[in-house]
Protein backbone atom coordinates (compact mmCIF):
# COMPACT_ATOMS: atom_id res chain seq x y z
CA UNK A 1 0.00 0.00 0.00
CA UNK A 2 1.10 3.64 -0.65
CA UNK A 3 4.93 2.72 -2.10
CA UNK A 4 3.60 0.97 -5.22
CA UNK A 5 1.76 3.30 -5.90
CA UNK A 6 1.50 7.05 -7.31
CA UNK A 7 3.56 9.59 -5.32
CA UNK A 8 0.67 12.03 -6.65
CA UNK A 9 -1.84 9.40 -5.35
CA UNK A 10 -0.64 9.44 -1.89
CA UNK A 11 -1.09 13.25 -1.59
CA UNK A 12 -4.29 13.10 -2.91
CA UNK A 13 -5.36 11.22 -0.25
CA UNK A 14 -3.54 13.13 2.62
CA UNK A 15 -5.14 16.02 1.05
CA UNK A 16 -8.94 14.57 1.21
CA UNK A 17 -11.66 14.27 3.71
CA UNK A 18 -10.60 10.90 4.63
CA UNK A 19 -8.82 10.24 7.77
CA UNK A 20 -5.53 8.44 6.71
CA UNK A 21 -2.92 8.81 5.58
CA UNK A 22 -2.73 11.50 8.08
CA UNK A 23 0.02 13.67 9.89
CA UNK A 24 1.68 10.71 11.40
CA UNK A 25 2.12 8.91 8.12
CA UNK A 26 3.09 12.23 6.73
CA UNK A 27 5.45 12.86 9.26
CA UNK A 28 7.28 9.36 8.44
CA UNK A 29 7.73 9.90 4.71
CA UNK A 30 9.10 13.45 5.52
CA UNK A 31 11.66 10.90 8.12
CA UNK A 32 12.09 9.28 5.07
CA UNK A 33 12.82 11.98 2.63
CA UNK A 34 15.74 12.93 5.17
CA UNK A 35 16.94 9.62 5.11
CA UNK A 36 16.59 9.03 1.50
CA UNK A 37 18.90 12.66 0.87
CA UNK A 38 21.55 11.13 3.63
CA UNK A 39 21.77 8.11 1.47
CA UNK A 40 22.45 10.47 -1.17
CA UNK A 41 25.21 12.54 0.00
CA UNK A 42 26.62 8.70 1.09
CA UNK A 43 26.97 7.43 -2.24
CA UNK A 44 28.28 10.47 -3.86
CA UNK A 45 31.22 9.80 -1.20
CA UNK A 46 31.78 6.27 -1.39
CA UNK A 47 33.88 4.58 -4.51
CA UNK A 48 35.55 8.19 -4.65
CA UNK A 49 38.90 8.94 -4.55
CA UNK A 50 38.29 12.21 -2.85
CA UNK A 51 37.02 10.26 0.05
CA UNK A 52 38.87 7.29 -0.19
CA UNK A 53 39.88 7.72 3.79
CA UNK A 54 36.36 7.98 5.08
CA UNK A 55 35.29 5.62 2.88
CA UNK A 56 34.52 2.79 5.20
CA UNK A 57 33.13 4.87 7.80
CA UNK A 58 30.28 6.45 5.10
CA UNK A 59 29.16 3.22 3.59
CA UNK A 60 28.63 1.97 7.30
CA UNK A 61 26.13 5.70 7.41
CA UNK A 62 24.87 4.92 4.17
CA UNK A 63 24.05 1.05 5.32
CA UNK A 64 22.23 2.66 8.40
CA UNK A 65 19.95 5.82 6.22
CA UNK A 66 18.84 2.81 4.23
CA UNK A 67 17.70 0.89 6.78
CA UNK A 68 16.04 4.06 8.48
CA UNK A 69 14.36 4.43 4.81
CA UNK A 70 13.36 1.08 4.81
CA UNK A 71 11.86 1.38 8.11
CA UNK A 72 10.20 4.74 8.08
CA UNK A 73 8.35 4.13 4.29
CA UNK A 74 6.98 0.69 6.16
CA UNK A 75 5.86 3.29 9.31
CA UNK A 76 4.07 5.66 6.69
CA UNK A 77 2.21 2.07 6.19
CA UNK A 78 1.88 1.18 9.73
CA UNK A 79 0.89 4.45 11.03
CA UNK A 80 -2.41 4.34 8.56
CA UNK A 81 -3.47 0.76 9.94
CA UNK A 82 -3.37 1.48 13.66
CA UNK A 83 -5.36 4.49 12.94
CA UNK A 84 -8.09 1.91 11.35
CA UNK A 85 -7.85 -0.02 14.30
CA UNK A 86 -8.08 3.08 17.00
CA UNK A 87 -11.45 4.06 14.75
CA UNK A 88 -12.64 0.59 15.18
CA UNK A 89 -12.84 0.94 18.49
CA UNK A 90 -14.24 3.99 19.06
CA UNK A 91 -17.38 3.22 16.72
CA UNK A 92 -17.89 -0.46 18.75
CA UNK A 93 -21.31 -0.70 20.83
CA UNK A 94 -21.62 2.02 23.57
CA UNK A 95 -25.30 1.59 25.10
CA UNK A 96 -25.20 -0.89 28.42
CA UNK A 97 -22.35 -0.56 30.76
CA UNK A 98 -20.70 -3.94 29.85
CA UNK A 99 -20.46 -2.36 26.48
CA UNK A 100 -19.19 0.90 27.74
CA UNK A 101 -16.48 -1.16 29.44
CA UNK A 102 -15.38 -3.17 26.82
CA UNK A 103 -15.33 -0.28 23.87
CA UNK A 104 -13.54 1.40 26.68
CA UNK A 105 -10.51 -0.81 27.38
CA UNK A 106 -10.53 -1.54 23.27
CA UNK A 107 -10.00 1.65 22.43
CA UNK A 108 -7.01 2.13 25.07
CA UNK A 109 -5.31 -1.29 23.89
CA UNK A 110 -6.01 0.47 20.58
CA UNK A 111 -4.50 3.33 21.29
CA UNK A 112 -1.08 2.42 23.02
CA UNK A 113 -0.84 0.14 19.55
CA UNK A 114 -1.08 3.24 17.97
CA UNK A 115 1.14 5.19 19.48
CA UNK A 116 4.16 3.22 18.54
CA UNK A 117 4.28 3.82 15.25
CA UNK A 118 5.17 7.55 15.65
CA UNK A 119 7.26 6.53 18.70
CA UNK A 120 9.59 4.74 16.48
CA UNK A 121 9.69 7.44 13.60
CA UNK A 122 10.78 9.86 16.01
CA UNK A 123 13.38 7.49 17.37
CA UNK A 124 14.29 6.36 13.75
CA UNK A 125 14.29 10.53 12.54
CA UNK A 126 16.61 11.38 15.89
CA UNK A 127 18.89 8.43 14.29
CA UNK A 128 19.01 10.14 11.21
CA UNK A 129 20.17 13.62 12.37
CA UNK A 130 22.98 11.87 14.45
CA UNK A 131 24.32 10.03 10.79
CA UNK A 132 24.30 13.38 9.17
CA UNK A 133 26.64 14.97 11.72
CA UNK A 134 30.00 13.30 11.03
CA UNK A 135 28.77 13.94 7.20
CA UNK A 136 29.19 17.40 7.15
CA UNK A 137 33.06 16.95 7.37
CA UNK A 138 33.58 13.70 5.78
CA UNK A 139 30.48 13.57 3.26
CA UNK A 140 31.22 14.59 -0.67
CA UNK A 141 31.28 18.90 0.01
CA UNK A 142 29.09 19.49 -3.47
CA UNK A 143 26.74 17.82 -1.51
CA UNK A 144 26.51 19.91 1.39
CA UNK A 145 23.20 21.35 0.79
CA UNK A 146 21.74 17.86 0.69
CA UNK A 147 23.03 17.07 4.19
CA UNK A 148 21.31 20.75 5.25
CA UNK A 149 17.62 19.70 3.66
CA UNK A 150 18.22 16.04 5.18
CA UNK A 151 18.62 17.31 9.30
CA UNK A 152 16.29 20.13 8.30
CA UNK A 153 13.62 17.64 6.92
CA UNK A 154 14.83 14.84 9.95
CA UNK A 155 13.98 17.17 12.04
CA UNK A 156 10.43 18.35 11.54
CA UNK A 157 9.67 14.92 11.10
CA UNK A 158 10.91 13.99 14.53
CA UNK A 159 9.01 17.03 16.24
CA UNK A 160 5.99 16.09 13.74
CA UNK A 161 5.78 12.02 15.19
CA UNK A 162 6.17 13.40 18.63
CA UNK A 163 3.01 15.92 18.18
CA UNK A 164 1.65 12.55 17.23
CA UNK A 165 2.73 10.55 20.38
CA UNK A 166 1.84 13.22 22.18
CA UNK A 167 -1.98 13.84 20.55
CA UNK A 168 -2.18 9.68 21.30
CA UNK A 169 -0.79 10.04 24.91
CA UNK A 170 -3.83 12.81 25.70
CA UNK A 171 -6.35 10.11 25.47
CA UNK A 172 -4.07 7.22 26.92
CA UNK A 173 -4.94 6.86 30.77
CA UNK A 174 -1.79 5.08 32.04
CA UNK A 175 0.00 7.59 33.90
CA UNK A 176 3.06 5.48 33.72
CA UNK A 177 2.67 4.66 30.09
CA UNK A 178 2.96 8.56 29.51
CA UNK A 179 5.47 9.21 32.12
CA UNK A 180 7.89 6.83 30.77
CA UNK A 181 7.10 7.69 27.46
CA UNK A 182 8.09 11.45 27.44
CA UNK A 183 11.19 10.49 29.44
CA UNK A 184 12.44 8.30 26.63
CA UNK A 185 11.28 11.21 24.06
CA UNK A 186 13.04 14.13 26.29
CA UNK A 187 16.26 13.81 25.64
CA UNK A 188 16.38 12.78 22.52
CA UNK A 189 14.37 15.68 21.20
CA UNK A 190 16.40 17.88 23.03
CA UNK A 191 19.52 16.19 21.18
CA UNK A 192 18.20 16.29 17.87
CA UNK A 193 17.75 20.37 18.52
CA UNK A 194 20.74 20.76 19.33
CA UNK A 195 22.32 18.41 16.20
CA UNK A 196 19.82 20.58 13.92
CA UNK A 197 21.39 23.92 14.73
CA UNK A 198 25.08 22.87 14.97
CA UNK A 199 24.65 21.19 11.67
CA UNK A 200 22.29 23.82 9.83
CA UNK A 201 24.88 26.43 10.91
CA UNK A 202 27.93 24.51 9.13
CA UNK A 203 26.06 23.91 6.11
CA UNK A 204 25.17 27.70 5.88
CA UNK A 205 29.01 28.61 6.96
CA UNK A 206 30.56 26.43 3.90
CA UNK A 207 27.89 27.37 1.44
CA UNK A 208 28.09 31.45 2.93
CA UNK A 209 24.44 31.45 2.57
CA UNK A 210 23.38 34.80 4.01
CA UNK A 211 20.17 34.03 4.63
CA UNK A 212 19.72 31.15 7.78
CA UNK B 1 7.63 12.27 -14.15
CA UNK B 2 7.71 10.87 -10.67
CA UNK B 3 4.44 12.22 -9.58
CA UNK B 4 2.37 9.56 -11.74
CA UNK B 5 5.35 6.52 -10.59
CA UNK B 6 5.54 4.37 -7.78
CA UNK B 7 6.55 6.88 -4.59
CA UNK B 8 9.13 4.07 -3.78
CA UNK B 9 10.91 5.07 -6.76
CA UNK B 10 11.00 8.61 -6.38
CA UNK B 11 12.81 7.82 -2.47
CA UNK B 12 14.91 4.87 -4.24
CA UNK B 13 16.35 8.03 -7.14
CA UNK B 14 16.64 10.29 -4.70
CA UNK B 15 18.97 8.17 -2.39
CA UNK B 16 20.99 6.74 -5.22
CA UNK B 17 24.53 7.67 -6.73
CA UNK B 18 22.30 10.21 -9.40
CA UNK B 19 22.29 13.73 -9.04
CA UNK B 20 18.39 14.13 -9.49
CA UNK B 21 16.39 14.23 -7.70
CA UNK B 22 18.07 16.39 -5.13
CA UNK B 23 17.77 18.37 -2.04
CA UNK B 24 15.82 21.03 -4.50
CA UNK B 25 12.95 19.12 -5.36
CA UNK B 26 12.82 17.06 -2.13
CA UNK B 27 12.27 20.01 -0.28
CA UNK B 28 9.62 21.53 -2.98
CA UNK B 29 8.13 17.72 -2.23
CA UNK B 30 8.09 18.51 1.91
CA UNK B 31 6.35 21.39 0.99
CA UNK B 32 3.80 19.57 -1.09
CA UNK B 33 3.06 17.16 2.03
CA UNK B 34 2.49 20.31 3.95
CA UNK B 35 0.33 21.44 1.67
CA UNK B 36 -1.68 18.44 1.50
CA UNK B 37 -2.51 18.54 5.28
CA UNK B 38 -3.46 21.86 4.87
CA UNK B 39 -6.19 20.76 2.77
CA UNK B 40 -7.13 18.10 4.69
CA UNK B 41 -7.71 20.06 8.00
CA UNK B 42 -10.42 21.75 5.64
CA UNK B 43 -11.87 19.14 3.97
CA UNK B 44 -12.49 18.20 7.75
CA UNK B 45 -13.75 21.11 8.37
CA UNK B 46 -15.91 22.55 5.06
CA UNK B 47 -19.29 21.23 5.04
CA UNK B 48 -19.52 20.35 8.93
CA UNK B 49 -22.13 21.89 10.67
CA UNK B 50 -20.49 23.05 13.77
CA UNK B 51 -17.80 25.15 11.26
CA UNK B 52 -20.48 26.53 8.99
CA UNK B 53 -19.79 30.00 10.38
CA UNK B 54 -16.14 29.52 9.38
CA UNK B 55 -17.12 27.63 5.83
CA UNK B 56 -16.33 30.17 3.37
CA UNK B 57 -13.28 31.27 4.96
CA UNK B 58 -11.64 27.69 5.15
CA UNK B 59 -13.04 26.68 1.20
CA UNK B 60 -11.17 30.35 0.27
CA UNK B 61 -7.81 28.36 2.25
CA UNK B 62 -8.58 24.99 0.97
CA UNK B 63 -8.82 26.30 -2.58
CA UNK B 64 -5.30 28.31 -2.26
CA UNK B 65 -3.75 25.37 -0.50
CA UNK B 66 -4.88 22.85 -3.62
CA UNK B 67 -3.02 25.37 -5.43
CA UNK B 68 0.19 25.76 -3.51
CA UNK B 69 0.43 21.54 -3.58
CA UNK B 70 0.19 21.59 -7.42
CA UNK B 71 2.75 24.10 -7.95
CA UNK B 72 4.99 22.35 -5.24
CA UNK B 73 4.56 19.43 -7.39
CA UNK B 74 5.73 20.92 -10.57
CA UNK B 75 8.17 22.83 -8.92
CA UNK B 76 9.60 18.96 -7.46
CA UNK B 77 9.88 17.74 -11.12
CA UNK B 78 10.96 21.35 -12.58
CA UNK B 79 13.82 21.61 -9.86
CA UNK B 80 15.32 18.07 -11.87
CA UNK B 81 14.74 19.96 -14.79
CA UNK B 82 16.38 22.71 -14.33
CA UNK B 83 19.44 21.16 -12.51
CA UNK B 84 20.19 18.85 -15.53
CA UNK B 85 21.04 22.63 -17.73
CA UNK B 86 23.18 23.69 -15.26
CA UNK B 87 24.72 19.96 -15.62
CA UNK B 88 25.05 20.73 -19.36
CA UNK B 89 26.54 23.84 -19.42
CA UNK B 90 29.28 22.42 -17.08
CA UNK B 91 29.93 19.94 -19.76
CA UNK B 92 30.84 22.52 -22.42
CA UNK B 93 34.31 22.36 -24.55
CA UNK B 94 36.46 24.28 -22.23
CA UNK B 95 39.65 24.76 -23.89
CA UNK B 96 39.69 28.28 -26.39
CA UNK B 97 39.10 31.76 -24.72
CA UNK B 98 36.18 31.61 -27.20
CA UNK B 99 35.19 28.11 -25.64
CA UNK B 100 35.52 29.28 -21.68
CA UNK B 101 33.74 32.45 -22.60
CA UNK B 102 30.62 30.26 -23.94
CA UNK B 103 30.58 28.01 -21.13
CA UNK B 104 30.83 30.36 -18.44
CA UNK B 105 27.93 32.57 -20.14
CA UNK B 106 25.81 29.44 -20.52
CA UNK B 107 26.67 28.66 -16.79
CA UNK B 108 25.32 31.92 -15.56
CA UNK B 109 22.39 31.81 -17.33
CA UNK B 110 21.37 28.10 -16.31
CA UNK B 111 22.29 28.67 -12.72
CA UNK B 112 19.61 32.33 -13.04
CA UNK B 113 17.49 29.63 -14.46
CA UNK B 114 17.59 26.69 -11.45
CA UNK B 115 17.50 29.49 -8.83
CA UNK B 116 13.98 29.99 -9.65
CA UNK B 117 12.49 26.27 -8.65
CA UNK B 118 13.59 26.94 -5.51
CA UNK B 119 12.79 30.53 -5.24
CA UNK B 120 9.32 29.60 -5.98
CA UNK B 121 9.34 26.59 -3.66
CA UNK B 122 10.09 28.73 -0.68
CA UNK B 123 7.17 31.58 -1.66
CA UNK B 124 5.05 28.90 -2.12
CA UNK B 125 5.87 27.17 1.43
CA UNK B 126 5.44 30.93 3.31
CA UNK B 127 2.05 31.07 1.64
CA UNK B 128 1.47 27.50 3.50
CA UNK B 129 2.84 28.81 6.78
CA UNK B 130 0.31 31.51 6.43
CA UNK B 131 -3.01 29.90 5.24
CA UNK B 132 -2.46 27.73 8.65
CA UNK B 133 -2.67 30.70 11.10
CA UNK B 134 -6.14 30.54 10.86
CA UNK B 135 -6.80 26.99 11.20
CA UNK B 136 -5.30 26.94 14.68
CA UNK B 137 -8.55 28.72 15.91
CA UNK B 138 -10.82 28.08 12.87
CA UNK B 139 -9.71 24.15 11.42
CA UNK B 140 -11.56 20.88 12.86
CA UNK B 141 -10.42 20.80 16.33
CA UNK B 142 -9.97 17.13 16.28
CA UNK B 143 -7.03 17.82 13.22
CA UNK B 144 -5.22 20.30 15.60
CA UNK B 145 -1.63 17.52 15.42
CA UNK B 146 -2.39 17.91 12.09
CA UNK B 147 -1.92 21.83 11.65
CA UNK B 148 1.16 21.30 13.97
CA UNK B 149 2.73 18.53 11.11
CA UNK B 150 1.72 20.87 8.04
CA UNK B 151 3.40 23.85 9.58
CA UNK B 152 6.56 21.94 10.37
CA UNK B 153 6.79 20.43 6.93
CA UNK B 154 5.96 23.78 5.68
CA UNK B 155 9.05 25.89 7.51
CA UNK B 156 11.61 23.39 7.48
CA UNK B 157 10.53 22.78 2.99
CA UNK B 158 10.87 27.01 3.22
CA UNK B 159 14.54 26.76 4.66
CA UNK B 160 15.57 24.08 2.53
CA UNK B 161 14.37 25.85 -0.61
CA UNK B 162 16.26 28.48 0.62
CA UNK B 163 19.69 26.38 1.01
CA UNK B 164 18.92 25.77 -2.28
CA UNK B 165 18.58 29.12 -3.57
CA UNK B 166 21.97 30.47 -1.55
CA UNK B 167 24.03 27.01 -3.38
CA UNK B 168 22.92 28.64 -6.48
CA UNK B 169 23.18 32.23 -5.36
CA UNK B 170 26.81 30.57 -4.29
CA UNK B 171 27.96 30.60 -7.84
CA UNK B 172 26.15 33.31 -9.68
CA UNK B 173 28.13 36.49 -10.17
CA UNK B 174 25.62 38.60 -10.55
CA UNK B 175 25.96 41.12 -7.51
CA UNK B 176 22.59 42.78 -8.66
CA UNK B 177 20.70 39.32 -8.68
CA UNK B 178 22.00 38.11 -5.16
CA UNK B 179 21.71 41.23 -3.30
CA UNK B 180 18.14 41.49 -4.56
CA UNK B 181 17.02 37.57 -4.40
CA UNK B 182 18.27 37.54 -0.50
CA UNK B 183 16.40 41.26 -0.06
CA UNK B 184 13.02 39.13 -1.41
CA UNK B 185 13.53 36.19 0.96
CA UNK B 186 15.12 38.23 4.17
CA UNK B 187 11.95 39.30 5.26
CA UNK B 188 9.73 36.16 4.66
CA UNK B 189 12.00 33.97 6.66
CA UNK B 190 11.75 36.22 9.24
CA UNK B 191 8.39 36.38 9.46
CA UNK B 192 8.10 32.49 8.57
CA UNK B 193 10.04 31.63 11.54
CA UNK B 194 7.51 33.64 13.80
CA UNK B 195 4.78 32.04 12.39
CA UNK B 196 6.23 28.58 13.27
CA UNK B 197 6.69 29.64 16.62
CA UNK B 198 3.11 30.90 17.27
CA UNK B 199 1.54 27.88 15.41
CA UNK B 200 3.49 25.54 17.01
CA UNK B 201 3.30 26.73 20.61
CA UNK B 202 -0.42 27.38 19.95
CA UNK B 203 -0.89 23.59 18.99
CA UNK B 204 1.17 21.88 21.46
CA UNK B 205 -0.90 24.29 23.63
CA UNK B 206 -4.13 22.70 22.27
CA UNK B 207 -3.17 19.33 22.54
CA UNK B 208 -1.84 19.23 25.91
CA UNK B 209 1.81 18.38 25.05
CA UNK B 210 4.49 17.91 27.40
CA UNK B 211 7.30 17.57 24.61
CA UNK B 212 7.81 20.60 22.72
Amino acid sequence: MYIDEPLKKYLDEAASGAPTPGGGSVAALAGALGAALTSMVCNFTVGKKKYKDVEAEVAKILSEAEELRAKLLELMVEDTRVYGKVSEAYSMPNNSPEEKEARSEAIQKALKVAMKAPLEAALCCHRILKLNEPLVEKGNKNLISDVGVAILLAESAMRSAILNVEINLSYIKDENLRHETRGKLSPMLSEAVQLREKIYQAVNEAIGAELK
